[in-house]
């Protein structure tokens, strides 16, 4: 890749850490606790099509998801959900708040052999407080300059990004596991981005083309590939 | 004051646009639904103690007071609330986050007259999107070199925005309308800070002793009055 390269960004959740996997597993337990009123994937349907709904006002992260959860069993149970069942919902985001971090297999080892070689940022969107929250817990604060918290992650997010870190876009890569919102909007901009994908990504940010015909783009299979790239 | 002043940094919240009297009216129709359970007075007590419980886990904003109405309005009634009452806090919570923003009067004249003396920014804590959205609604940000949003504004998150900003505690104003949360980190940090008090303080942001010591505080009665501080 392009020597030029001065800023790697990260992205936080199932890049640096575990993260959609807990949303799925509280999804799981939401559905049982509903499964009186709607069989899981219609639950699910319902809960997504609210999540979207909801996206413009709440934005992203555990607390617009604890709200979407309450508003769903409301919804599907036509207002037969009794109160201390939407506690249990509450109580799941809460806990969910609570996780610990779950660092990516390889992910302290690529960290410790670029530090130093690119300014490394975390650049995230979500809660800013859980966020903030996750990268205490994860160890990993020492490796990166700064950390970046977003309200979403559109081509004018990371242009304003480009324009606090005084870069142009050609000295960005960014690395992360959303083609939707860490790799196009990066590419479109006229920076480079990896590619490492995770097993389960959120239906939200999926797309419907994942063909991407760029030379400063890569896949790779997993984050300590990168190393190889970088180098 | 000093003439070395680089960087003037605005509270958001009361400072720049009502806020606080939003969460006031929310809260007193909160506790006109919830009449038939408690009075007004133990409703707002309990409301508190659980906003103060969550603090940790929650932080500041409209979706954290959201689920925190809702964690209420159950342990108020003791599970006895029906869904269809929970369903209106919901969108309590939606329509303060749809609400206009109004401006303090006399805040655009003052910053017109600051724009370009000094670097202008915007120190906040709460919800990201919810900020960024009224600073947008606002049409301020043409004033500001940048929003910073802070998850807490305690001595440690104004040391690193001034590292951030590359510049000396003794180049920083505050102003805002906090003595907790803008005045007295600052003032810690050996900034400098200009106490524009408003008509409603959150209890949270209420300190015992309002008496503060220090040729680097200013209280004035009004945001206009700032600008023959500075000159």
């Amino acid at each position: 890749m392009n020597s030029n390269i001065r800023v790697l960004g990260f992205d936080a959740d199932d890049t640096l850490w575990d993260n959609e996997i807990f949303y799925k597993e509280t999804e799981q337990e939401f559905c049982r606790i509903l499964s009186p009123f709607m069989n899981t994937e219609e639950i699910s349907r319902e809960l997504f099509k609210i999540e979207v709904q909801n996206m413009e006002l709440y934005g992203y992260g555990i607390k617009a998801f604890s709200l979407s959860l309450i508003e769903t069993a409301i919804r599907i149970s036509s207002s037969e959900i009794p109160a201390s069942t939407i506690s249990k919902i509450i109580e799941l985001g809460k806990a969910m708040l609570r996780k610990p971090v779950n660092l990516i297999n390889g992910i302290e080892d690529v960290l410790k052999i670029l530090q130093g070689k690119y300014k490394l940022i975390i650049v995230t969107k979500g809660d800013l407080l859980d966020q903030e929250r996750k990268l205490l817990k994860s160890g990993l604060s020492g490796y990166f300059h700064h950390i970046e918290i977003m309200s979403d992650k559109k081509e004018e997010n990371y242009k304003s990004l480009l324009n606090h870190l005084d870069i142009e876009a050609s000295q960005f890569i960014m690395v992360g596991n959303s083609l939707k919102s860490d790799i196009l909007p990066v590419l479109g901009l006229g920076g480079y981005a990896i590619y490492v994908p995770s097993d389960t990504t959120w239906l939200y940010e999926q797309i419907e083309n994942e063909n991407i015909e760029s030379e400063k783009f890569v896949k790779v299979k997993s984050i300590r590939d990168i190393i190889e790239i970088l180098h």
